[in-house]
């Protein structure tokens, strides 16, 4: 399989290095919106344009599109899905379905195939919550994210005057997750849910209460949320803080049995050191995917819940049967 | 859907239960082997000799073979396959793809879809193994089973001259979990992964010494423990040991990044209160699955690995996609 990189953030890199750990796959460029030659690659990789992509003849089975959300993704993945295959992490929980549809229709006219919204939430972690769902059709799915850094969160710190650095990490609260292990199924409050720690680096002279103030009354972002400000130095941020820790569950608890007298807990967890190595390796087995639905002449936009988990891994159906199964 | 099972011991009415639950289905008959009239029906159901679902005519759309993987589903489930849709929980990993081709052959033939092999460990545990080696492609799965009961070890206690009544649990050792999530990647012995606690009740005279040393000296089944039996009253064993509660874990950890030097866990973990009924919620989700596979054409012997996620919720896909993606 021969496969494309577009963009080289953290997650192009992350993707970078899965490629590299997958014997069935050979890198065949990284494209850029930038200069090509400005990227800094982690291991020797041929760059080019984002525009060659479409100007140039490249022998491509699978483009992984590391590109943001919020600007990037529901421009691009259309316009790349009109002659490659082609992956993203699409995370705009709300324009999921706009999306899908964009991306559909330029796959399906092309006979490409695409999958979208893939890494760990959206991603792993629903396709835990759909499993879960059919273990317990009666009960209550709910999400928590961290321990780990919200890259998010950290820039909208790092905007307010007189910050010169920030990392934030979200916190699931422990009290929380005890209740609904114990079969909890009430609605919790976004403030019962998890709390928000920020590391701060602030500019000489820079007034320390007001950036406080600033961040806990930010709204959306942490007016919400039990949020703690601590200033440190830039030594310290660059010595503690630099890596992209991060991790999260997915907890369901239902009853089961004629009268719904039996409880039941299924959780799904992760504990990452670095979430963007992790989810390219996800973007990669997903790439794959769709570059054998398409040699089976299945057209069109997926998601995680339209493939059949077998057509992920590396090694045979049969080897997968006799060994996991 | 109309769905027939098939077999009516603690699996056949955890089905029974979880087919009174879903609203798109509904019980067209319980087929036994027994007399049908001396069935113990936890709800009203209409009950017919197994015989009759191939020499009379049902309107069935699938079938729920709840028998027994040692001498039952390997006969059964191909026989049924070659008349009706069918799913089975066929547990014995070795003879897995065996009993695969047989059913796919009876399948194909007659334009029908089975699958096998489901439940929990086959099934969830098997498919939560598969997309943890997607993430963490560079890593090693850990599965642990309890604390449990383990119904196969129980009957083998009840089997030893001079035993009433037996009740196995299997516990993993919470050492060697912890050292796990800490990344170690050894191969534990048996020992070492998992113990296993024996409640026995004993006939009035019996030789206590004798029983317990049959049992910790049981070959496959105990030897290779630390195996602690206790010896209790039967009112003791009816009153605290009458459920049939388990759980388990699938752990991986793996390493990421360019010099593999990010560790990473993942776990799928379940806390069930009865394993039968909550086995019988997941072979229903499967049942609506080949259903669905079938009216599109698609037939033979598929396994976890080979369904959609997508097929097995009784919500449509978009609403699927809005809510949990």
């Amino acid at each position: 399989m021969k496969i494309a990189i577009i963009g080289y953030g953290n997650l192009g890199r992350g993707v970078h290095s899965a490629i590299l750990n997958s014997s069935d796959m050979t890198l065949q460029g990284i494209f850029t919106k930038r200069d090509p030659k400005s990227l800094n690659l982690a291991a020797d990789a041929d760059c080019y344009s984002y525009d060659d992509l479409f100007s140039k003849s490249f022998d491509i089975d699978v483009v992984i599109n590391c590109g943001g959300s919020y600007k990037d993704l529901p421009l691009t993945t259309p316009e790349i899905a009109k002659k490659y295959n082609v992956v993203d992490s699409f995370d705009t929980h709300a324009n999921i379905p706009t999306h899908l549809n964009n991306v559909d229709k330029s796959a399906k006219d092309s006979n490409k195939t695409a999958v979208i919204s893939v890494g760990w939430d959206p991603g792993l972690f629903s396709v835990a919550r759909l499993y879960e769902m059919v273990a317990l059709p009666e009960g209550k799915n709910y999400t928590f994210w961290g321990k780990g850094v919200s890259q998010g969160h950290s820039d909208a710190i790092r905007r307010i005057e007189g910050v010169l650095d920030a990392r934030q990490y979200t916190i699931p609260k422990e009290e929380t997750l005890k209740s609904i292990r114990l079969g909890d199924t009430k609605d919790f409050t976004t403030r019962e849910k998890h709390e928000r720690y920020c590391y701060v680096v602030a500019e000489e002279g820079a007034d320390k209460n007001l950036i406080e103030k600033q961040i806990k009354e930010m709204p959306n972002y942490f007016s919400e949320y039990d949020t703690t400000v601590e200033f440190i130095s830039k030594e310290e941020m660059d010595k503690n803080h630099k890596e992209l820790p991060h991790g999260g569950v997915v907890i369901r608890s239902g009853k089961t049995g004629f009268s719904k007298e039996y409880n039941n807990n299924i959780e799904f967890s992760l504990k990452l050191d670095s979430n963007p190595f992790f989810t390219g390796s996800i973007l990669v087995s997903f790439a794959r995917a769709i570059y054998r639905l398409n040699k089976e002449g299945i057209y069109g936009c997926k998601t995680i819940f339209d493939i059949p988990p077998i057509y992920l891994l590396e090694d045979s159906r049969e080897k997968v049967i006799s060994s996991i199964l």
